[in-house]
């Protein structure tokens, strides 16, 4: 039997734009929903380029303004997928309209607006989740079920670094990410933010931190007139140290200046009882070393995460054991359950809780940089 | 403008039903095609199954009858996904009808058949091509480019193992793929067509074999009825050392009892200038020695095979560097290479020469290890 | 012809005591020296212990008061391997007696020490060596030819973690390492000191940094007395992000709590043009990533660092290339460094001054740990 | 107390003299033994350079005549690194003369002469052992435990390729090695031997064999006179499949002809219960697959084969977990073990037994290669 559709807006359609399509496209192909989804409306200023997005990836309409879309009362979910610097007004005003939110990290400019978000989703009820994807590798969904059983004991530390290398190249132009009035910053909002919502994912809640922030390129050629220079606003990195709540210790680092790493997270945890590791590059293996283990034969165990349902999560609905994923999966993975919990009228992690609790985390950070003090979170 | 869509009728609805169906889908969304497709009839035996896979997979119509998929006038592709056994009947009828054909690998049960398809096709000047996949892994694809630029140099070595492990259990149920009346063979025709493929298409042709195929488990539990046992006639692993024609030697082992390896293809090419390592587990990676590197600076580079495109091969379509595909990419690859051949009357490798050049080594190879001899391929 | 022999008084006899025997008998077994090797005396507390040591380790003489080998006319060399606490007197009291010094990390408990040290050896115009023995590691020997090349181009990055297991379990008896008085610090001074070496030698002086120190277990059954509980005075881990002169980010730590790792040192360095990786646990291996590469081939490479001399730094003086070695030989290639050194009279990296320079940053970190604020080193 | 001495004369002085002597030298160092070493004398045929070889290792005593060395009644042990030509007549001799036997591998030039040998030491009752020091790389010894312990299950596979690249450039001079009349064969008696020893130890005795070897480059530029070229009479490169006398499936590949592999050796042995992998060129590690973890976390666990005695084999003789030894080690192990049965009257494997078998698999390899059928071993 059919089951009545759920119609979903899509504002944005770069990157993100494109990969949130995939998900709406392949959740239901691959996951056994409890509502059916209708790609309703993708949404972007240019008319000429959404239309070809429209096309290319499968939506029924387009639109130019995103508050038509929001106003649109045959929508049901609107996904927010454009700059940094519009989340929140456009969150605000779907959650008054009462759609169901799902929006692209970091959730907003700051802790203000984030706590403006939250506010509007709580008030209205809607279901309301931040798109922070890598949870839902399934190798991570794996790690948080482990730590979750104890396999790891108490956690000691927390060591994590998310490299890129995108603009190692002082000719690589100024993006609106390398802007602060569009971008909010640069390497820490963008992928700092990654790892710190998979340190608060798999250790828990920071308690206090002292980091630095830099831009080793300060100056960059404009997109439209590479003659002309234009200021780099934001970090090119960010890095700090710090202590969660339980007492582990925390590293993180991120950075667009690691010649040679293009998409690249590696996280080591070390517990008590044991320890994993996880290298992004490598997101359908888990590495578990378990202390248990008789001395002679212990080893960090290379774990391929690609086994059937109820023993590794989410990848059994994709193919058989060793036939790995790649990284549009998790969103497909994300949005799979985004959906269940819409159609239920649950909650589903991570809400825009999570993106507070994530912009406190890096503003903390960028507070630390600026006074060169510990911060408590 | 809208292109003509050009109408595919899917054979077959299991393992390989979903991946193609999943290519089809795709194509269109990550690859600009010169004809749109439209996912026409999805067709299998058992009409519950196929219905339920029609509505999952996203075809219009279903079938219980292949004939009359054959015989639709409206079909302009089948695409055939069945065991091994009906591949010959069903091309061929394809052929006749004068539709352009996909077909799973291996091509068909020998030799014989493998040239009434070829005679078939060629009759129909219809586009046949086989589905070996793994030639389009990004990986792949970039180790021929390089090889065809000459950078290995003369090739002296083809060393492959496909290890799996899913029959290790004893208690493992004889499926059709253990029965030779349907599958041809075990491994051998199932995964040594693959790592063969792969050497034909890296290397070059075959020259003679000598192999051995053995049965380790030679009776399981019937599916049916776990309490009754059935033959496996057919082998659990076949490995097979031998001559490419440009002098290279040949090392080939595919096995479904490497205790461990889920999907597993480690495959290495040493040349006279530098050697190329693959592993399908990793299938995102290809790993490259240049002898003509400074000595102090020689090693094996660890490409991840996701930068743009004009760089490498297809994987420029998905997402930014360092952002990996997975295991179904590769049918999508397949099936836009094939709509593009398709849609400009053209030819598209591999064929269905290459299905009946890989049945001749295979047969070789069975002949070897019956006769206990060298065989010419 | 037979060179005249410099004689050598070893003080300690454990584990370095053990260590730097083996590189006196190697050394000249493997090197040219300038000067051949007496094994004269080596010296303890424990005179059953010692002599046991002397026999084993080959060894001429036993004493069991170092002020008497020290004292002795005949030693050329004194190798200070005994707990920290004594390094200053007795590596004074050797420079006082005009003998050349080899000792052990870290320098000394202080700066102060270190700096009245340093003074002495100064003073004598003895040959001074601090055993930084990681700096002979084939693998960083060849990352700092290539650095010094300018490979790396400017660097950005240098981020590196020791991490051991040792002190996992809680029942793990407390040590002289773990007792400030003898000690000074814990990993801080033990192993954070060795990757602040590797710093300083392959990428530069320290400006400034912000650290913490944490003790996660602070009591310990005594050795003697496993009933009893001793209080561990110094840090179980300490981590610090930190500012190199030249504009580089630090990003350092240490810990005896990371379950699973024995000896795991995993250094990243990123330059604008190339990056470098090295990992202890595979010291005989450097992987390099070059920008300079066609794109298409880019991946970090892995290099072997067992090449013949002239490519590779020591390894060549040992085995054929692929043939790798291990721990002990970093302690060859530094005495004979520090042989060839002494017999023309000439400074010999890393001196006394490192050890200096080492501590200065160790005493950063901890001020800034107490202090909870960023130090100049 | 000192035990009385065992005289030890080397007959060789290259690389293997090299390597001999260190583990002469170093076994007493690192191992109890039950008999204290003298290096006695060390022979070669060119004086000078054996009289520089005995300064530089560190023998008592040179000698140009070999029977001289087997004559002098001071000697007890005979330790055989000459080219292979010569092994038989020396052994036979060292045996007349009631000398303990250590004899490089391979054993001899054919089946014939080893059973003369055998024949030899078993008349004489001496101690004699071939020197696959393989054996006792603490990762393969620990190997062996896991598998005499029952941990794989019935071995259905063993997979192994020794590969290096020091002929891959056809510049490389003939060398002795590279003719039939000294070296009796190239790749295949070199390194097939070493990965045929360890089958054998790890798997079982072989039961058929079928078998191709190949020389890529027929020519090379004499030593001497790099102007004149001689005749390539042996191997490039040797391959065969084959069955173990157990029921184990066995693929062998030696080649002098893979570009990047300098001292390579990767096996796979797969069993009903678990798989095991080993690189010779991270010969500190082992994986290992254990079927009987929960599924969820299982992989191939990375071994860091370094811990203390009782725990792993050999290697706590050296330093503590997560220091890594090299290859000599092997060679002390050996001598170690070898001096301790000369000690106590015993036997030691691999016995001259194991060289005669061997040598056996070995030529009916050739023996397949030359009738192009499988041969019983």
């Amino acid at each position: 039997m059919a089951k009545k559709k759920l119609n979903v807006g899509l504002i944005g359609y770069l990157f993100m734009g494109k990969a949130h399509s995939n998900g709406w496209r392949q959740a239901s192909r691959f996951f056994d929903l409890k509502r059916d989804i209708c790609m309703h409306t993708i949404c972007g200023r240019n008319s000429t380029a959404v239309e070809k997005s429209r096309k290319q990836y499968g939506w029924d309409h387009m639109e130019t303004d995103w508050r038509k879309v929001v106003a649109n009362p045959e929508i049901d979910i609107i996904d927010i997928n454009t700059p940094n610097d519009s989340h929140a007004e456009i969150a605000i005003a779907a959650a008054k309209a009462g759609k169901h939110i799902l929006c692209e990290k970091p959730l907003a400019m700051n802790v203000k607006q984030c706590r403006q978000m939250l506010q509007a989703v709580k008030k209205s009820k809607v279901t309301h989740m931040i798109c922070h994807n890598y949870r839902r590798i399934p190798a991570i969904a794996q790690a948080k079920k482990m730590i979750k059983e104890g396999v790891l004991g108490e956690i000691r530390h927390y060591h994590a670094r998310y490299s890129q290398s995108w603009l190692v190249d002082p000719k690589a132009p100024r993006l609106w990410r390398m802007q602060k009035q569009y971008a909010g910053s640069g390497a820490h909002g963008d992928i700092n933010a990654h790892i710190i919502d998979l340190a608060r994912f798999l250790v828990g809640e920071f308690d206090e931190v002292s980091g630095q922030m830099h831009t080793f390129i300060k100056q960059r050629p404009l997109p439209d007139n590479p003659k002309k220079m234009g200021r780099v606003s934001v970090d090119d990195a960010a890095q700090f140290i710090g202590r969660f709540k339980n007492g582990a210790l925390a590293n993180l680092e991120a950075t667009r200046f690691a010649t040679g790493r293009k998409n690249h997270i590696h996280i080591e945890i070390n517990g008590a009882k044991g320890s994993l590791e996880f290298n992004l590059e490598d997101m359908n293996r888990l590495k578990y070393f378990d202390n248990s283990v008789p001395l002679d034969r212990q080893g960090f165990s290379d774990i391929i995460v690609t086994q059937q349902n109820g023993v590794h999560p989410y990848v059994g609905q994709w193919w058989p054991p060793g036939h790995i994923i790649g990284y549009e999966h998790t969103f497909v993975h994300t949005i799979a359950d985004f959906i269940n919990a819409v159609a239920e009228g649950k909650s589903v992690q991570p809400t825009f809780e999570d993106g507070l609790k994530n912009q406190q985390v890096l503003e903390s950070v960028e507070k630390s940089a600026n006074t060169r003090r510990w911060v408590k979170v």
